[in-house]
């Protein structure tokens, strides 16, 4: 029986499909896209146990047809558009189409194929208004999703709770905090590149980073985190809950000033300053300063906890860049 | 200059399109099915003011074509789907495609047509769990919606509060609370039937009523009320916020048992009782208790207060029953 990865080409979605093969897990790769050469290069080696599946979640026959091809027992379900305003000011209709009805299209096949369990990656974005409100996030502290990514995660969450009472299916949500490490790129359906990567993009390239005065508070977490906790919450045999924050729950200190230090170490050609007044940084920042999501229920329930505080996490990311330099070609 | 109401041949829409009319306003009747004789036969005196305009929110071009055809500078999105638990299970997908994508059609029609003010009517669904767990909602409280229709009217609200930010356009949303009074009705995607119209309907075939023994604890609102608090939102010049609680904000004292007294005295062959212990009722009930909505921010704001009372809600509502018997054939 394989795991179904939808979105298996995009940051997170890689992270897991590669945590998931190193188990021995047999993957079905579900994307609309093409794999990065750097990806076809990383799961060459995995032979049988990796199958490729091009097809969309808006499509509810394409996704069939990927049911009706292989045995699929359990889903983590990663695809969607990963919106920044220009895109939900230009075209909504798509946003909404791939994040709720294609959730919808993934639920559906999960009934009528009888999966054991589905993992729908939601966002800390549902939050929204809370995250600057609240001095903490609980997965029961109110929400108040604002951005169209936000408000498209949030429903989709609450079809997945709807549904899992009306059909009597097993789906569990996550809602990640900020990823960082390996595989992040603009896969066509994602805005905004995080901090991290624009610099690794940069250090790789030469270029000197120009950064604003003050850093960015929040909670990242370290890609192969995430992909450890979304297997947890896949393999846990009854979570108790249906809902789960996934982050490391710690606040990383100057974690974009770490990054410069430890990316000019690496590539001395790279060089970085802080803007000098009136001058434009030429990052663009992941959003704003955010409050901290808690991840004790998480712990309690499944036994994850991040094994990639900054530092590892920051050793492990550049291990990963020296090996797949081509990536930011 | 006309105002449209989609959704104009359901419930809460043919009370708005009446009390437009009777103010003198030029109204297009936006419906995808066909009005019931009834509502034919009292609209038909209006003439020219009234337009009716056969149409599909889902449908873009529909909805263009619309506003092609006459000069619209306000909306009332009233057409959704009134989902029970039978069809979330059954259809989720037309549910989301009308609740969600039909809001987006309207919102992208508002703009491209210079139109004034969009109000949408979402509802008191959107709440959800909150309306059991809070002791008075207002319109900041928490939310957590439960079924897809409260899930669905909650998308759509933040879908107008994210577009009327990116697109500069004028949206209002009023949280409607539970309606009762003139022309509701199995349109095809109206579920379930509020209490009071079931009720009406056994009065008009002289057939008896099984209650349960206890009375539904809510803050019920009168449909003309609800028509007065839209146009309200409609006309206001600068509504200082955008998102309104419409409802009565009083919980109504035995609205069940007094509603069958009315009824009774009106039409002698109706009986009702009390279910016996073991015995079924034989009418379904709205929901269960929930907690009151609170209105004074559209009283401050925009100057709506309720003008039906219960007692006075019954008689007017009995008025129409009088003067519309063949609603119920």
């Amino acid at each position: 029986m394989a795991v179904l990865v939808t979105g298996g080409g995009g940051f997170v979605g890689l992270n897991l499909v590669e945590a998931l093969l190193a188990r021995g897990e047999e993957v079905i790769l579900f994307d609309s896209g093409v794999l990065p050469p750097a990806a076809q290069r990383a799961l060459a080696g995995y032979g049988r146990q990796l199958n490729v599946a091009p097809a969309d979640v808006r499509d509810a026959a394409q996704v069939n047809q990927v049911f009706e091809s292989h045995s699929i027992d359990r889903i983590a379900h990663c695809a969607a558009v990963t919106s920044g305003a220009a895109r939900e000011s230009r075209d909504p209709a798509t946003i909404i189409d791939i994040n709720i009805r294609g959730t919808l299209n993934i639920l559906e096949a999960a009934r009528a194929h009888g999966v054991k369990r589905v993992v729908y990656t939601s966002s800390g974005a549902v939050y929204g208004e809370s995250l600057y409100r609240l001095s903490r996030l609980y997965e029961e502290s109110p929400v108040m999703p604002i951005t169209l990514y936000g408000i498209t995660k949030f429903s989709a969450e609450r079809l997945c709770a709807r549904m899992r009472a009306l059909w009597d299916i097993d789906v569990v949500c996550a809602r990640l905090g900020t990823v960082i490490g390996a595989w992040e790129r603009d896969t066509g359906v994602r805005d905004n590149y995080g901090t991290h990567t624009q610099l690794a993009g940069m250090a790789l390239a030469g270029k000197t980073a120009v950064l604003t005065p003050r850093e960015v508070r929040r909670d990242w977490i370290y890609s192969r985190d995430v992909a450890t906790g979304l297997i947890a919450l896949l393999e846990a045999a009854r979570p108790p809950h249906a809902l789960y924050n996934l982050s490391s729950g710690i606040e990383w200190a100057n974690p974009i000033r770490r990054w410069c230090e430890v990316l000019q170490k690496a590539y001395p050609q790279f060089e970085y300053r802080v803007a000098a007044a009136g001058e434009e940084p030429n990052i663009w920042y992941t959003d704003v300063d955010r409050n901290l999501m808690d991840v004790g229920r998480i712990a309690q329930d499944v036994g994850f906890a991040p094994k990639y505080p900054m530092r590892e996490a920051y050793a492990d990311y550049l291990d990963w860049l020296r090996r797949t330099p081509e990536f930011f070609g």
